[in-house]
């Protein structure tokens, strides 16, 4: 069977809690190269985390190729117990289709694999029947819920490496807010920490004039960075915002002036910045609220959280009717909410992110209804129609 | 013998490291009940202390009373092989009496005890010899270099509930900087502790509307509470001082607005405030600063170090007028430096310290000069004349 629900139960009845696997890639291994997919599992390795198998899968040679991403892996149930119906049991009641992962995400994978192998069966196999050329393919990794490492970063790098070029992106990530329909994901801001450091001298507090307190300074520092905005928003992003989240010098004898303090800060940002320029921002605030007496530094956290954006344009568009079509709603094209593989696949080629709705992910009972599943089916399918028309 | 030398080589040869007594009080027994004192050993404990000796000893039933206080314990000799003689012998070499306490402050409580002695002495065995009455007393402890706490505090309200009342105090701690004669302490500021709370509401660095980050807004309590001046100083003080010692939160993740931050600061005050006054005038700061928005309160800490002074008049005129005659150096009425007994004496009557010079105090090779010993005993004598006269 390769309709949605059937896919989705077979994937949720795998207790792949990440980074097991628990034989949910063969399932959609199984059903796409039955549709005429060439399969390849790749196993990705890192010290100190567990091996992770990943699936790639494309039919057609040439573009415009279109990729469905997605990851397999789901966050562990919790209280078994708790749970109405078995966590793994994949049993429908009410409507629902029950389970871990029901709507983050083996039901948004089930969703497209069924509307390609629709897609494909109206098609004569393939991705066009007009004689045009056109690709599609599927990034599936099992390392998305913990750290990420071992899965859909290292796909893309050994796929491009293969020589593997991606014109659009589907990441079927619950998107939905309420109701299927109501959110496309075509962003997310960036992340950037660090720690500023401030270096005074050490003294008594009876003989302040022989030390120089860094305290003051850093506080005075604290208020000169964090209160101007950093900007105030763009045409897809709400405003980037600086948090200083812990200042700290530990000292513990009240007799005694410390010789340095530290304050830790988190910046989420929008494409009103790079990485870099964002950076140079921040140094330079801190210059100017140095001037020539306080001696101060910033130490960058690394960080793969860049932010991006798909902007508005024919790729959107195109999903948006079809979304349109199918659930009667215009989508927000909307950038909050937390980070997901999206910010790997944005380096490669522009993605959305659209799939079912997130109310019950990660909580006991996660389930989704099965008109959810049809829905999501015929939304995928609308886009690779227009997508190949 | 009743020479200072003889008595400061005598204390010495004790090995009173606090909380020790090693015999030094007997030392001092003997020779002042020979002299017609009468004296009372008093000792203190409290849970957690080791028990303490305490000598109280008068001569004379009325006023006016002077009484010279002190103590006989000392601090560790350190590396005793690192000592040019041994810190414990009381040698005397090169014109220097050696030894642990040879300044600090066996050496002054010698030189009041013999100018004591040679007064009574030379006025048939009483304070005064015209016929009028007068005092005089020891107060001398063996807890001052440590915690203090079963010392001169106690010993004074034990005073108080015998009756005893005393008019003016001389203090024998090493108050001069280089040279004898330049420095009369007369004062100290008074030291309060306290740390500074702020509340906010924790939340993920994501959504900071959801959250009320505490950081920047201690960093403003902390400039605002330190920028403005206390006070511009007084007759006898420097300006007083507010230092912030540390600012913690202690929050490692940095997706984590924290919900509370805190800061420990001391002041060290002058006359200008008395701790209540003080304590109103932080506050009052720290109102204004948080304005309706901010959740802040102090915790102030307990602190028994109380501004005190003893402001120029006849005693420090007669004190100024003894050491001048001797030393040939008009001595500065100083109110700097770190603490002494004398904060608790400046309780019960005016208080000024004079004694050796510091320089050697607490370190390897602590000695005097034996030139010193005999000028000091001069100046007491000076006081004691003209105190009675």
């Amino acid at each position: 069977m390769t309709d949605a629900l059937s896919i989705a139960r077979d994937l949720i009845r795998c207790p792949s809690v990440t980074p097991a696997d628990a034989g949910a890639l063969g399932v959609l291994e199984r059903a796409l190269t039955a549709a005429g997919f060439i399969c390849h599992r790749v196993t990705f390795s890192e010290p100190g985390t567990a091996d992770v198998d990943n699936l790639y899968a494309r039919i057609g040679t040439e573009g415009p190729h279109i990729t469905f991403a997605g990851h397999t892996d789901v966050v562990p149930p919790g209280d078994e117990s708790a749970w109405s119906v078995g966590a793994f049991s994949g049993e429908v009641r009410d409507g629902f289709l029950h389970g871990r992962g029901a709507v983050d995400m083996k039901g948004g994978i089930a969703c497209s694999v069924a509307a390609v192998i629709e897609h494909l069966a109206a098609n004569d196999g393939k991705p066009r029947s007009d004689g045009q050329t056109g690709s599609i393919s599927f990034l599936i990794t099992g390392d998305e819920e913990d750290v990420s490492i071992n899965g859909t970063i290292k796909l893309l790098k050994w796929a491009a490496e293969r020589g593997e070029k991606f014109d659009h992106c589907v990441l079927g990530e619950p998107s939905n807010v309420e109701t299927l329909g109501d959110t496309i994901k075509v962003g997310r801001r960036g992340s950037q920490s660090g720690t500023l450091y401030v270096d005074g001298v050490q003294g008594h507090v009876a003989y302040p004039h022989r030390a120089a307190n860094p305290v003051p300074d850093i506080s005075r520092l604290i208020v000169a960075i964090s209160d101007e905005p950093l900007d105030h928003g763009s045409a897809a992003f709400q405003a980037s915002n600086l948090e200083f989240t812990s200042v700290d010098v530990g000292n513990t004898a009240y007799n005694v002036i410390p010789g340095q303090a530290r304050a830790k800060f988190n910046i989420r940002y929008n494409d009103n910045h790079t990485q870099a320029s964002l950076r140079e921002l921040v140094e330079t605030r801190l210059t100017k609220a140095c001037g020539n007496r306080i001696r101060a530094r910033i130490v960058w956290e690394p960080s793969n959280s860049n932010v991006f954006v798909t902007k508005p344009g024919p790729f959107t568009e195109l999903a948006v009717a079809a979304i349109e079509e199918v659930t009667g709603r215009k989508p927000e094209l909307s950038t909050s909410g937390g980070t997901s593989d999206a910010r790997f696949i944005s380096s490669y080629c522009p993605v959305i992110e659209f799939g079912l709705v997130g109310q019950t992910m990660h909580q006991i009972d996660e389930r989704v209804p099965v008109k959810d599943l049809e829905k999501l089916t015929q939304v995928y399918r609308g886009i690779l129609q227009r997508y190949f028309a």
